[in-house]
């Protein structure tokens, strides 16, 4: 069993890569893809793409299923919710500071409309 | 200027570290530390936490002020706001699996209400 701070670790450390997220990109646009499909639009050879998905299935973000010759690549997103989980908790700063300009701009349509009369 | 696949790649690096998560943890309950209050939880040296703070000072998710000897480290969660949005897309995912377990409760207690006519 992996605990919570190792699992934290290793997703953040998937999604560190321009590669990798492009990759979970795709497969969130269309689940279940091939590894040429995936590899396609890298300029990256296939040892590169497989070290990548290896990155990936290591962090739970993907499963690989074998069918025939075939591998097909599936999203497995649920670690990327604890990681957001654990952002969420400073969601409260920049949700201040748009309360503060929400604020501060009702108070200058408030005085334009002093001025106004 | 950094571009935006880049600072959200410094991001994610930023928070693979356990030390650093919890030096952010601790800047978000009270923002304004002094390093060694920050250091102090942690069984390591001044120079790994000083490399840390580094890690965190280039992902802009800290600044450092000096007032005369005094170092005051302060958090800067802007960074995380971008990596909590490329998150979210995924968001789908789990909020779809709610539904459908919200529909299969819900199927459960019309058909038990059935049963129990």
């Amino acid at each position: 069993m992996v605990n919570y701070q190792e699992r934290l670790g290793r997703t953040f450390f998937a999604l560190v890569d321009p590669t990798r997220r492009a990759m979970l990109a795709r497969l969130e646009r269309s689940d279940g893809a091939s590894i040429s499909e995936l590899a396609r639009p890298f300029a990256i050879g296939l040892p590169a793409v497989l070290k990548h998905l290896d990155v990936l299935t290591e962090a739970g973000l993907i499963i690989r299923a074998k069918s025939g010759r075939t591998v097909t690549v599936r999203l497995r997103p649920q670690p990327m919710r604890e990681a957001m989980d654990w952002l969420r908790r400073y969601e409260r700063f920049w949700s201040n500071s748009l309360d503060r300009l929400t604020a501060y701009a009702e108070s200058m349509e408030a005085e334009a409309r002093k001025k106004g009369r």
